[in-house]
Order: C-alpha cells, then structure tokens, then sequence
C-alpha cells in the first residue's frame, strides 16, 4: 500500500518503520528533519503534509491537541486532500478534538479514524501495539492490514472515532491510578519498616500479575524512576485529558482530582524530567519520608 | 503433625481440610457447631480452644479484631498454653492487634506469628492460597510444611507479626482502589456511549493481566455482582485498618479518603449484602447513570 | 467624568446606573438592546465600544473570558482607542486572559486594570460593592471616584492586574468550599435527626457571623435554594479558574477537587438553573437523604 | 445552688471559678491537684467525685473519651450517686460515648445532658461561652441558672444528650474546613506573589467577618502561630470524631478525608506542638513554598 506518515517521534518512527519493513510505499513528513533523513534511510519517502494525504490513506502520531489542531486541522491541508482520503489519528488527543476532527472532515467528504495505541516506543518497535479503533467499520477494515503490522491487535470500539480515545485515555487514566495507589501503599510499608520493593513482589506474584503493577511497581519499590519511558508531564496532560472527558459528560472523578494534586505537587518538587512513575515521590513526601 | 485450628468459616475449613488430607493430625474449634462435625466426618477431632494450644501448634483463622481478642487472648486461654507453643493467626486483623497479640504471647514465653492469605475460599479449597508470614523464622520454618499444604508460596516479609497484616491490609487497598478505578472510568465510558465491559475486556487483554481486573472488572464491566464473594461491608473493614494503619505511622492517604467515602455512599444505598465490586455502583449514582 | 460602560447584565445595569446618578456621562454599550434602552432612558448615552473607548475610560463588566476576548481585545477595538485610554475590567475573569489583556493594551500604549467587585445586584444597586483593584496605581487613583461610587470600600492588591482577579477568584474559592463544608455537615445534622436550620442557627449567631454562612447557610439550612442569585453553572465556573489559578502556579487544592466533582454531581442531576447553594443537595444524595 | 465541677483544665478552672463567684457553692474534683488548691483559695471546696455527684447536680469537663469513660463511667461513681441527680457533661466527647452515657445513666434513675460549649478559655473566664445542650428540656431548664453564668446563650437543639455534640462537633468540623479552605487559598496567593495577610483583610472585611475567619484567617496570613490556642493533635481529634459521626451514619465527608491527610502531614512534619491553624503549612508543603 501506499501511505502517508506524519509525526516521527520516538513511537511514530518505529511505527513508520515497520510500515515500510512490511513492503509498503511511506511518505513522510516531520517537524524536524533529522527523523525523515533516517526513515528516508530505510527507504521512505520525504514528503510534505499535502503529499502524504495525497495518498488517500495518511496515519498521524504528533504529540498533542495542539500539534495536531495546527498541522493536520488546517484548512488549506484538508481542502486540498483527495475525496474520500481516510486519515488515521493514532495519537493519544482529547475527545472534544476527535469530534473536531471528525467534523471538519466529513465536511470535506474526507474520512477520520481514531485508532490510539496502548505500548511504549519498545512495542512500537517490536510491532507489538494494541489498537483501539474508532469510527466507520468498513474505513477500518481498510486499514486492517496497517493496524495487523504496527499491533498485535485491534480493538473496534465504536462508530465515533472519539470512541476510541476515551478508551485510550481512561486506560492510561487505570495506569495512573495504580500508580498512585502503590505510591500510597509503599509510602505506609515504608513508614512500617518494610521493604516495599519485597511488598511490591508479592503483590506482583498474585494479585496483580500485569505488565502495569509489575513496571511502575518495579519503579516505586525500588525508587528508581530511570530509563525515562514516559516524562511526568506527559503523564499530567493525560490526567487532564480524563478529567476533561469526564467534566464534558458530567461524571465527577474523584481519583481523578487525587492525581491531579499529586502531579502538580510533584511538579511543584521539580521534578519534571522523571518518568510519571516518579510521582509516588509525592505519598512519601506527605508522610514526611522524603 | 498434630495441630489446633480454631475457626472453621469458609476459608478455615478449607484449610483444615486440606491439613487433614495431607496426612496431620488437626484439632478443630469453631463458634458454632456444624462446621466442627464436618470436619469431625472427614477425621478430624473436636476439641476446646485450650485443647488446641496444648497441640503446642495451634493455627487460626477467626473473622476479626474482636472474635481474635475475645477468644484467643483471653488470659485464660493463653495462662494454660504449654511453654513455647507456636499460635499462628491467618486472619486479616489490625497491625495494633498484631502487636498486642506479639507482646502477650512472649510475656508467657509462648510464640506469635502472624500468617495472612491472599486468595478466596476456591484458593483455600485448591490449596492454592499465597501465605504471607511475619515472625521469627525460625518459626516460619517450623510451620512451613503446613503453609506448603495451604497455599502455593510463602513469603516471608519481616520479623515482626505485624508486618505480614500490613502487607495483606495493604494488598486489599491496591484491590479496593483497583474496584474505585475501574468504576470511575467505566462511569465516563458508559456515559461517553460504550459498553464498559468492552472497555475492560480491552484493559484487561493488555495493561492489566492479573486476576483482581479480570475479576473485579468483569463484574464491574457487566454490572453482575454476583456470587457474592466478598460482602461489601468486609471490605469496608479492610479498607478502615488500611486508614488506620496509615494514621498509625502518619501516613496520609488520599486514595483511601475517597474509598472510604464510596463505601460509605453504598451502605447508605443498601448494598450491603453485595459483594465489594459493587461500589461500582458509587460512581454511577454520582454520574447520574443510576 | 465621562466614561464608558460596556455590559449591561444585572451586575452592570446597577453599576452604569449609579455613575449616571452621580453625575457622570456615562456612554453605555450592551450586547441587546433592552437595557440600552433603560439606561438611555435614565439619561444615559447609547454608543458602539469604540465610542465608548473613545472617552478615554471606559469601565466594562462582561460576562467570562470568551466575552472579554470576543469584544474588548478585538485588534480593532484596542486599534482605534485613543493614545492612553484606560479600560477597567471589573468582571470574574481569568488570571490568564487578565495577563494577555494587560499585554496587548500596553503593546498599544493603553492602560489596562481588572476591578473585580464582591457583591451580588442587590449591593451592586446599593453603591455596597467591594472593589479590589490591580494594576498601575496612578490608574486606580485616577478612577478612585468612579469606584467610590460603585463601592464601599477600594482594595488595593497589586500592580499586576492579574492579581486583583487572584483575589476575587480565591474569595469565591473560600465561599464554594463554605458551601461544600456546611452541606456535609447539615447532612450528618440531618442523618442525625436534628434540624439543619437549627444547626445553622447556632452556628451563624458564634463563630461564622458573616454574610457568607448566613446568606448561604440559610439556604442550605431550609433546602429553599430561591430566589437564585448566581446560577449553579457560574458557580461551577468559578470553581474551575480557581482549579485553573492553581494549576498555573503548582498549587494542588484538594478541596478544589472536592468542589468540582459535587458541581459536576449536581449537573449531573439536572440542577442547572438552581443557586449554587443548591450544590448542598449532592451531600444528601451521597448519604442517601435525597 | 450547691453543685460539683469535675475537671479543671483550662476550660473547667475559668468556667468553676465563675460559678464561685456567681455566689455558687461548688466541689470541685480535679485529677492533679494544683488547679484543685487554686479553686479552693477562692472559695470552692475540694471534694471526691462520688462528693460532688453527691450535691445532686454535677458539671463536668474532662479532656476526651476515655477520660470520661474512667472517671464518670466508673460503675462505682454511677452506682453511688442519688437517686435522679443530674449529670451535665460539657466537654467535647464522641456521640457514641454520649448515647453510652445516657443509657448507664438512665438506668441506675440518673439524669445526664450533653452541654458542650463553643468558646475558648478567654470566652470561659469572660463568662460568653456558647452553651449547646442536649437531652430532657425539663433537666436544661433547672440548669439554666448555671449556663447562663457560664455563657451568653444557651441553644437547646434536641432530646437526645449526643445531639448537642453532633453539634459541637461539626461546628468545629466547619472551623477546620475553614482552616484549610484558607491555606489552600493562601497558597495560591502567595504563589502569585501577593502578600496573603492583604488577601485574608479583604475577604474578613467584606464576605467572612466572624470570628473564626478573622481570627485563624489572621494567624494564617501572617504565619504566625502563636500563641497556641489548641493544640493540632486536639484539632485532629475533632476531625475524627466529624469523620466516627459522619461514618456512624453512613454520611460521605469529602473534605473531613482531605482534612485528616493534612493533620497527618502536619503530625508527620513534627507540628504536634502547634496550634491547629498551623495545619495550613501543610497546603505550602504540598506547593513546594516551604
């Protein structure tokens, strides 16, 4: 197939990548130019925002709202797409933009999925992604063979592509509370003279097997927030996304308000380039351990 | 071996029974009778709570803070030990129970361990509970051929009874704000128009492998919250030690604050007889979805 | 004095009509016609906003940011104002927009203050309002007898006019969470078999002898939430710039977070066109009084 | 009249003394004696407390629960009392204590009320206390005489003894959520670099002109927490006996849980020895300002 990429971020450019190792055309575009020259390497195809839609099948990953508000909402690129151009929106952005997004599409007889993933650059790479898909059935059975080379699987949420974000987010918004709830429960083992990466250990062998208490738990128990997978920031603005989703249908979120404090004292303690795991320094602080 | 056990409940006599068929000697008490002569047609012996103790290794499995108080510390009980009997308490109780348990044991010269479980009634009747011991461990090591019977793996956690309580008391609050998480974030999805157990069902295929999402999200994604497994006020119970073993090393739990005040918004809705996922339902009513 | 005066809502109304009465020409502009007309008939001047400007001060008193942003930062607005015009802004606005509107007046040689005022219509009528002025302070004094006027009292707070609007943020921060503190405790007075009036009572006549408690207190004593003087929505706004406020500068505000999950809670159940007293009712539902 | 006063801290010596000089005949009890001699210099006679329940009429104000549950409870002082004499506790004790010692009271043909007072020692000595009593008007009336030596007004609010401490109690539940509603406040404006004593004169001049705002508002603006009026573990303990009531009735505190994580931060920064309004430091912690 032949496809558009914008946005070769550390995610973006594995996803990218793996596009062209499965024998697809990619063209691709990037902010800065050193991420195209690699994937260009590879044998990819530099390409400015307009070629890429040209395609008819263009995939995003940029970082946010804004970027992608800017970059691929603008009037001039949509108008110029082909009709009937399909544009997936894989990046993590709110629902209020997906809607957006959706909007100004179809008034341009162009179509939009939200497919966001759950994975970090290392499944990225490894192509080992999961999908969650948003919007018209048939659109993502045409993009099912992309979706099969950057995932493991997909997940067809919804006919709204906003489906499929909300999804997204209150996954992470699941992360972010487990987080926090270690955080607590350390910070309480800890003041009771115990070793919370030993309590980390065996909640990890029973209970809470998964991926996510077994990494952000491996992190708090031993206090050791690096590599830096995903910065605190981030993790804020993902907070943010959940409350917002929340407050726009009317569900208060109690945890919600929890994390929020505790991003931003953690912000208020500097500590902006760690991993958003490093927000259980905050528990610690509270109880005076830090 | 030939050992006391003292309170035959639903995980108790499972226990028991699994002592029993493991080839030891096992002296049975319980409150009330048909439990005993259960256990008596399976071989084992009724016995008075003092005969227990005179085995020299009695374990127990009691309900709480109080039935552990009224009768396994009563002078009377604990005076007319023989010299260096091992009690082994397998309840979920308090750590300042623990503590006083500790302390009145050694003022007699007789041992105190403190040997929580995690896993419900179907992990005792499989043996397949995960042991939790806090003690000397010399006295682990003593009984751990009977924790080999009882459970699939036993950590030991520190020298101090109390430890153990704290690390099951604070594996229940990762459940119980684990149940809080996964109700606030299918509120916003069934508000946002998707079915939460396909929200689950997506969470839990990825981030979150382990049993308790599985479990507790299963329910809470399809609103069916029964067998009851865990009644609603027992896991109110749990999550005040947890508050108050962080009060107790001053500890502040946010978390914690708002399970409190979910479990209070469900027993004045009447659900008390529901299982503890159904304060699920908490994060409905505040959404208007209930 | 000859000013202008944009926004004629309750507040303003009141406001423009006691310039007039005090002598001054007081060009008015409103986004309807009706209460133009009213003012003209009280001897006021209809104008357009740049007529308005033109006067060289001009007070104006819209309704949030979107309004501000819409009419009075609109390039061709500030473009044609007179070299030195100085505009007041006495609305409940943002610090954020407060910070821009400060800029693009300076960029453009204008002189820029927020006055935001404590006070419903009724003292808004009465000339009873608090005024708390930030920014340049030859500007205020130059102005002083217009809020003289106004007001009973001018506060002085800052030289940055974003921190007058911090300061009548944070007062209606204290008034929700008074609000928020006496529904949960009349809900226990109430569960308690006790009247909340009673309750009420007692306290307003000891410790809380303000008109806040006693205004709102009675409200919430007697559950009689009419008439409204400020809808629950703007209520619910106010509480998000204080959220906002604080996120900006690193604050957590637990009890913001509180605040924002009851508004959300009572939109949830339909109480949009109630006073935002009427927040109280959440408290009652969450015990199961309601 | 000729009456006991049992407990002689600072509350029980001022309001004791008033009594005497009132022209009252009183036995005083005291658990340390000094208090006792220095009540006795002035006219009062030193007595046992099975004396001074013997006058028929007996006010007591001891420190919390347990003292109360000793000293008053004692079945010895209960079973030797006369026939109908009444018992008037003042101090600020749990309602679940207060129905106890209704009922021990009531069946040995005692009479007992719940009086608790709002005011500190400098109201005690002047006489202005605010008297809350609870329990059988005909027993409040005889006693009239007596609070009206004590107090400025009496507020008869049920005729259960613990209602007068339900009211006690979440009246001071409402002080400390006004503490905490201004730290929070103060934090952000202090973040924003106004001077929060400025803030604090405005609001306590205009919206919150009681006591409490005016008083804690001060000691918090100007972060000087001296002299120590009640002590912060006191403060804490309130707060638990808000968050036991509201929990006896199943009544949700969101703010009580955000109050009990700030005491505890406060008790974990080693502020035991401060007065209660210095929990508001903890707001600062959490911004990273102290």
């Amino acid at each position: 197939m032949r496809v558009g990429f914008i946005g070769l971020g550390g995610m973006g450019a594995a996803m990218a990548r793996n596009l062209l190792d499965a024998g697809h055309t990619v063209l691709v575009w990037n902010r800065s130019s050193e991420p195209v020259r690699r994937l260009a390497d590879a044998g990819a195809i530099a390409a400015g925002i307009d070629e890429a839609f040209a395609t008819g099948t263009v995939l995003s990953m940029l970082s946010d709202d804004a970027a992608v508000a800017e970059r691929l909402l603008d009037p001039a690129v949509l108008d110029a797409a082909p009709a009937g151009a399909l544009h997936v929106n894989m990046a993590t952005v709110s629902t209020a933009l997906a809607q957006r997004a959706a909007r100004e599409h179809a008034e341009r007889g162009l179509r939009y999925l939200a497919a966001p993933v759950f994975g970090r650059t290392d499944a990225a790479a490894a192509g080992n992604l999961t999908v969650v898909a948003g919007g018209d059935p048939a659109a993502i059975a045409e993009v099912a063979p992309l979706f099969d080379v950057l995932g493991r699987r997909t997940w067809p949420v919804g006919e709204e592509p906003a489906q499929a974000n909300l999804v997204k987010i209150f996954g992470n918004y699941l992360i972010a509370c487990s987080i926090e709830a270690m955080a607590e429960a350390t910070a309480v083992i800890e003041a009771g003279g115990l070793d919370p990466s030993a309590f980390i250990d065996v909640l990890t062998d029973t209970l809470f097997t998964g991926p996510v208490f077994a990494g952000y738990g491996g992190m708090i128990g031993k206090r050791r927030y690096e590599p830096v997978n995903f910065r605190l920031p981030l993790g804020f603005k993902d907070v943010q996304l959940a409350l917002t989703s929340g407050q726009e249908r009317n569900v208060p979120l109690p945890f919600g308000g929890v994390l929020r404090d505790a991003f931003l004292d953690a912000l208020a303690h500097g500590q902006q380039e760690q991993d958003w795991a490093a927000v259980a320094e905050t528990a610690r602080r509270r109880a005076g351990l830090a």
